[in-house]
């Protein structure tokens, strides 16, 4: 495995990155993918949307259960996006915004600046949201509701 | 990077895995988790889909440019889901039916049988389908849609 490029991302310390429910990934930043890598981008800017698949190149070990930021209670690693996976390989869905040369402008970092990028793909089809259920997600999620109202 | 599991599929030849558009992937199996890693699928059975990141274990190589089963034309390796990728990571959306201590059931296995497992991770929005352009796969389609209708 080798890094084809680095994001380059306002994040320089985790701790500014939007997490829990509600967040909003809106942040700009940039795929800088490596020149000899580049022909591999030809016709890219057709889609709006990418998966960019890359590393936690700065999480040491794993948890197999831990409590994510989202809620009070453990949950496994593999249920959640923790960066303390036994492989550290981070997913993150990313609008493409434009593309020149061998940088991707785009919309929805929540990647660290530097952080090394293993590959990208086509976003090409989403579940409809009726068919997707969320798990503990979503019962975190109402639990937080119910607290909300009666506080 | 060592594989958390394997995947037990239908497929031991590349061949017979549906490519191209129309192609349904509807087939079953099985995300044989290593027993050490089973408690980090804790919870994972109240999602109804998964990413799964896994392994080409049979690419040898890369293409920087090359022509996909769903085309007549070329296109760089990361507008396609070439396994001849530099990092030949591959990435599938899953739909999990049961969980059986360290086996997970899923439809929709387009990996060969032996498939190293990399990771696995909660799947928790779409992208509205309004919102989503398909570049050179949507052109494809459509020529191919215009070859049949003058045929």
């Amino acid at each position: 495995m080798q890094p084809i490029g680095f994001v380059r991302s306002p994040y320089s310390d985790r701790r500014e990155i939007p997490k829990g429910p509600g967040a909003k990934h809106d942040a700009l930043g940039v795929l800088d993918i490596k020149t000899e890598f580049e022909v591999g981008l030809t016709d890219i800017e057709g889609f709006s949307h990418l998966f960019v698949i890359w590393l936690f190149h700065q999480a040491e070990g794993f948890d197999l259960i831990g409590r994510p930021p989202t809620d009070d209670r453990e949950h496994g690693v593999f249920a959640t996006r923790s960066p303390r996976r036994p492989n550290p390989i981070g997913l993150t869905v990313v609008e493409l915004q434009r593309r020149e040369g061998a940088l991707l402008h785009i919309k929805g970092v929540d990647m660290l600046d530097g952080t090394p990028i293993l590959d990208i793909k086509p976003y090409l089809s989403s579940i409809p949201p009726e068919q997707l259920r969320r798990g503990w997600m979503d019962e975190a999620e109402a639990r937080r509701r119910l607290e909300t109202q009666s506080s």
